[in-house]
Formats: C-alpha cells, sequence, structure tokens
C-alpha cells in the first residue's frame, strides 16, 4: 500500500486554471495536515484524499460543465490509482467518501467521516484569508469583472444584481464568501475559519475606504 | 473655462484593461484630490490632470506598443479638449505638465509644479495597500501568471528569475512594488505611501503565512 505523493498528484492537474490549480490543491493538503492533526484524523486517508480532491474535470465554468461532477469522476480516479497501488477497499472508500462529500452543497453526500469533514473545511478555508482575496480577485479579472464596485442596494438587500450591474469581487464576497465560515464541520476549522473571514473582511473594508479615497 | 467633468472623462476611457480602467482614474482622481487639500494645490489644475492621465493609449503591454508614449499622447488630447473648453494658456500648459511628468522614471519630464508632484504620487499611490495588492493578482491572472510562488534565492538577491520561473504577483511585489514608497514627492503623499505600503506588506505576509499552512 504505497502512499500517494505530491510529485505524483502535480502529474495530474494541469495549471491553465489560477483559481483551483495544484498551488490550490497543495495548500488544501497542507491545511488539511494541519487541521487531522489538531483533530486527531488518520493522515494518510487525509493526504491522499487532499492530493486526489480536484484531480479531474475541476476546471470552473458553471453549472453547464463538467465541473459539477468533477466530485464523482475524482472519486472515480481515486479508486484506481488506489486499487493500482494496492490499498484494501476500506481506506479506498473512506478516500472516495471524502472526494465524493467535499463538494457537499446541503443536498447529497454530506460529511460523515472525520477526515471527510476534515477535506470539506480545508477546501472551503481557501476562498477565505488572504489567499480568498486573490483567488476571488484573479477570477473576477479573468472574467472580465472589476476587483471592486459599489453594489446596489438592490443586491445588498436581495443578492439580485440590477440590470448592467457588474459582479465584482466585492460582490462574490458579499454573495458567498462571507457565509462560509458558518459552513465549517470541525472546531479546528472553525477557528481558522473565524480568523480568515475577519482578515477577509479587513481586507475589503481597506479596499472601499482606499477606493473611496478615504485613507 | 468649463471644468473637466467625470461624466465626461468616463467617455474616453475603454474599460477593457482593469489594470488602468476607468476606476483607477477615479481613484487617482479622488487621492489627487485629498493631497491636493492637504498640500494647498491648485484643485481645478489638478481635476482636469487626474481625470486626463491615462485618456490616450494607457493599454499595457509593455515597451513594445504605444504605452511607452501614453503620458505625451494623453498631454496632446489634454491641450486639444482644453483648448476647446477656453482654458488660458499657461493653465493648459500646467495640466499637460502634470500628465508628462506623471511616469517618471528618473529621466525625462521630472514633476516639477507641487500638482504634478501630487498627480506622480496619487498615481502611484495606486499600486500600492489593498487596491495595489488587488490590481497586482489581477495583472499577473491575466498573464497567466501565479498569485504567489516561492521566489528563488538568485531572484532575492538579483531580481533576476532562474529559467522556468513564474513572475508572481509576489514577485512583483518585491521587485517593483515595495521600492514604491520611497519614489514620493510630497509629504501628504509620503504619509499614506508608508500606511498603504504596511498593508500590502502585512497582505503578503499573511499570504506567505497561509500558503505554507502555517495559520
Amino acid at each position: 500500500m504505497e502512499p500517494i505523493t505530491i510529485e505524483e498528484a502535480r502529474t495530474w492537474y494541469r495549471d491553465a486554471d489560477p483559481v483551483h490549480d495544484f498551488d490550490h490543491v497543495l495548500r488544501v493538503y497542507r491545511t488539511a495536515q494541519h487541521l487531522g492533526k489538531l483533530e486527531g484524523a488518520d493522515l494518510e486517508i487525509l493526504q491522499a484524499a487532499a492530493l486526489l480532491h480536484d484531480s479531474r474535470d475541476s476546471a470552473p465554468g458553471g453549472e453547464t460543465t463538467l465541473r459539477k461532477d468533477h466530485h464523482i469522476t475524482s472519486a472515480e480516479f481515486a479508486g484506481s490509482v488506489l486499487t493500482q497501488k494496492g490499498w484494501p477497499k476500506d481506506k479506498i472508500h473512506a478516500v472516495q467518501h471524502c472526494i465524493l462529500a467535499h463538494r457537499f452543497r446541503g443536498e447529497e453526500n454530506p460529511p460523515q467521516t472525520l477526515e471527510a469533514k476534515i477535506l470539506f473545511d480545508a477546501d472551503k478555508l481557501d476562498v477565505l484569508g488572504a489567499i480568498g482575496a486573490a483567488r476571488t480577485i484573479a477570477y473576477a479579472a479573468l472574467d472580465g469583472q472589476p476587483t471592486y464596485a459599489e453594489p446596489s442596494d438592490q443586491f445588498l438587500e436581495t443578492g439580485e444584481k440590477l440590470p448592467g450591474e457588474p459582479h465584482s469581487s466585492y460582490h462574490e464576497f458579499l454573495f458567498k464568501l462571507r457565509k462560509v465560515k458558518d459552513r465549517m464541520f470541525t472546531q479546528s476549522g472553525k477557528a481558522l475559519a473565524e480568523k480568515r473571514h475577519a482578515y477577509l473582511l479587513d481586507f475589503y473594508q481597506q479596499l472601499q475606504r482606499e477606493v473611496r479615497g478615504e485613507r
């Protein structure tokens, strides 16, 4: 039963997408190891799950593309890789459960094991903090959207944009990122999310002051 | 002698480039007004100069494109706009000097008037702080470069990258942005630059900790 190595994992990822590239995988891997030690999880399962979690079809593009099912195709790929390496079935299933559950959105595949909860938390933590700001800004830029645009009152109240209103990285923060800290499953994940949430909030407050010329 | 208005200025800029778009012009305008009040400058000159400073050929692309001379073509455009609005020659020249000097790199066209020094400072301040981080990250993403890559020892010592070393937004910070605070001309600009420099430095330190999984 050979482990999954970083060098091997690197070959499964293309770096075409700066938001779900191998750097993201490495950060999730490191964060998962950090949380795994704090929570007393199985680090071998976590390592394989983190390095394999986006290994197939992870390029973004909303609900119309393969990305919608990337957790399923990545779990299938994990199954074939780990079988070849002689992993026992129960451990392969444990890794596959982590990968399937990392995309949990309140319906199918909730994380049920400690390792699945940690992988979920580690993946979500990567949209908070300074790296969360950076990923959201990069994504907006690639999508032709600005870093900052003043949100309309309607957007602030309902989350629905006015006709022609841009979806700036600040809109994405208001719409999605600021709620992420409430989705954590583990205590260690929650504590880290609170810190990184505070950093991200401060970043957008500073950005807003600078845009308004207040400071 | 009619003033230049924001609504009018907006028509001179295309928003194709998220780094030198009209949002940048508006921030420079607001910062220049803020510094101009603190320094006792001519706010009318400053307003026209800030709103016109990137009005021609400002899309980036290094030394091979028109951007190299965008200060000259923008100053010429300012001359024709302000002449049409009945501005006297000495005021037009004052505005043109601001625009020509905003690209000063240690050789031609140093800023010689208070207004030119303020426009220079306001333009450079827009690469510091949270907005500086955002612009640098967006620019890197559009150029296919990562937000963060560990710089080589050679890059840290000489500024020359190893073969294949990416030019991440952190490389750009080390190579260029961290020196900007020392180029300010006015006392008010220098004070604001110190604050925004400290913010940007802290941002990259936080990013580095997150990438390394230390926090």
